[in-house]
């Protein structure tokens, strides 16, 4: 695996863009995704069961088995719980996009992000399409506007790129997200779109992505909250040249890793830029019984407010992370657990068989001083190991919270 | 039913008193609680896997049916995950205290809060006992001592007495709870203890507990977290000279709904005084299919940050309401959703039939500035009602949890 520059469009045939049209303020707000080549399509979106318009139209069409050309995607208002209207506007919103390519509007995805309830405005996007749809290239620039054109409260653009072989032919994947609020995929996740082209088949596409999901972006957390317009989409063009994937084998397995990379990478790092977050958080969680039993005490500690202001401020409280994990609905034997923290300021253990461990509280303030850490546990209910991502609870997260009607 | 003076001691034949000891820093840290005649009990205690070992010796003596003369608690310490050794102390604290009342160690109930993972001061607690044993009365300050002694970040003593008629004769109920962090009680509470004289079975003390807890102490949620030493303690010693309550029926009624309003006032006053809350935030469902689905939406709607922190800063965000009863896991029709918001400030309709209504921003400000809001959701799914309470995140609940290891 290479890492590459250009994310979206570092894979052949993929050009973006985007650019300030009016929904925000002042930021950049609508982005493009086009390949002129049709691809086949895969897609995770919200369990929430307030749907916006557009994961509703996204899912028509991954349900429908259709290929495509593109993504539009807007910030700064979400199309959610916006009635019928909503529903016109995310056709509409396609209906743009596909008369600027001459294409079906049916042949492009939507996606929407930002303040819930409230319509978008129309005319401004009908503007707005057009304009960005002529400045899409395949340029690193391009997929760099695409990228902030979807943050909201994001402090920093998530964008990756990588390179691998498989028989006969280099393949590349790349992708971008935006956090930074309401984050606590279930199933899906914020906003993620992943351009490869490599040439697969739509089965084989979701399969690697569905896999790819669960121990990704479904095992990150900034604040318990499940947003109504969480989507990953993944596009592949099939550019790339080699043997048709539909199947299981060697080639299936590389292209999965080199998502899964790209995967993992987007979903930290929304983590990483998650509200007020001060600290990455890696809860990982070794013996236990099941990788949902893992899933679950992970993040009932990662989702803790007492655990994230602990480390907010840098208190070794593992009373909190043990309680936390008591509470998770889980069965354990609670005198098997170990707990330890790790950083690159060192590394300390707190409990030992359920039992506190006398620690320097010096030592400890050193690990938790850094801006990663990791929480190990070591349980004793089988052999199944689980990570997950979060962070801490700070000021900052309260004070964007309180202000902004995001 | 009449509000009187007297909390834990309000009910005929109890006595009641608190001090520092030194297990603290400098605040009140012991309480006992003592009735001469013996009492029959009830008591509902964390469902949390990881559980103090108080919580153990009082489940015990519960499921035992012996009667009790009495509670000794401390704050401070927690005195779970402590080991052997935290289970030996806890037997300690009962024959210490029984020691000094010349009674048997198992017709003592102990109670502890506080930091989690350290083994107790016996040497203090020792001297500390026999101090506080001494200076126990039948007053309010008996009473207030023992109320200010079970308090830890906590900033008011929560306590309440109720006389009410049975037939033949008249009754009281007292009692005393504290918080205020790690608060999402499941099955029972942070610390309640209820003194009252009425002639009960313990059988019907327990059923009349158990259905006054389900829809009070585990209504509230201050952090989403559930302690370890989660305790509600009913002492009923008969003194009120009532025909013994062997059965349901008018007396039974009687009994459960002044027990209600109390375990209602503590459980309120515990959220009221959440920590770094500024708002009480109470939520009622009408129209849910059932119970357990009110109480899920209910939850869902008052643990997610991104609503606690919007009524911190009283934005009238019903978005993220929605989206949190959304992700609640239980099924119902948006579409068919009223979301309105009231207090002394005022009402306004914020969601109707799951779409905005236009609302005046100034309006809802007036409202939500209030310290006491209600938020009341109409679905269409069932006849059943619920009403739960919560508070908002602020500034003061990071600083209090980031700095305090509690």
């Amino acid at each position: 695996m290479k890492l590459i520059q250009g994310s979206v469009t570092a894979a052949k045939g993929f050009k973006a863009g985007g650019d300030f049209i009016g929904i925000k303020a002042k930021k950049k707000d609508l982005a493009i995704i086009y390949s002129e080549k049709p691809c086949v399509m895969a897609g995770a979106f919200t369990q929430n069961i307030v749907k916006a318009s557009s994961v509703v139209w996204n899912k028509t069409i991954l349900e429908k088995g259709e290929k495509v050309h593109g993504i539009v995607a807007n910030s700064g208002n979400a199309n959610a719980a916006t009635g019928e209207q909503g529903h016109k506007d995310t056709e509409q919103m396609a209906a743009l996009t596909a008369e600027a390519f001459s294409i079906q509007k049916e042949e492009v995805l939507v996606c929407s992000t930002g303040v819930i309830g409230v319509n978008l405005p129309m005319d401004v996007i009908a503007k707005g399409i057009p304009q960005v749809a002529k400045q899409i290239s395949g340029t690193e620039e391009g997929a760099k506007n695409a990228s902030d054109a979807i943050l909201t409260t994001d402090t920093f653009s998530k964008t990756i790129a990588i390179e691998e072989e498989v028989e006969g032919a280099s393949f590349t994947i790349g992708g971008i997200g935006k956090g930074s609020g309401m984050i606590h995929p279930n199933m899906a996740t914020m906003l993620g779109f992943i351009t490869t082209d490599i040439n697969i088949t739509q089965e084989m596409l979701q399969k690697a992505l569905k896999k790819a999901i669960d121990t990704t972006f479904n095992m990150i957390t900034v604040d318990g909250d499940t947003s109504t317009n969480d989507t990953v989409l993944v596009l592949a063009n099939g550019e790339a040249g080699n043997k048709l994937i539909d199947t299981e084998g060697k080639d299936f397995d590389k292209f999965f890793e080199t998502l899964y990379e790209v995967c993992k990478y987007i979903a930290v790092s929304i983590v990483r830029d998650g509200e007020g977050a001060t600290k990455l958080l890696e809860v990982n969680i070794k013996g236990v019984a099941d990788f949902t039993s893992g899933k679950t005490l992970a993040k009932s500690v990662l989702t803790s407010n007492l655990v994230k202001t602990a480390f907010f401020g840098a208190d070794a409280n593992w009373g909190r992370i043990f309680a936390a994990m008591g509470y998770a609905g889980v069965p354990f034997n609670p005198d098997r657990v170990d707990i330890t923290i790790e950083s690159i300021g060192g590394i300390v253990n707190l409990l030992k068989q359920g039992l506190p461990v006398k620690f320097s509280e010096e030592k400890a303030k050193k690990v938790l001083l850094e801006s990663e850490i990791k929480v190990l546990i070591q349980m004793d209910e089988g052999v199944a190991e689980v990570t997950a991502w979060g962070c801490d609870l700070s000021y900052d997260y309260v004070k964007i919270n309180g202000d902004y009607r995001s």
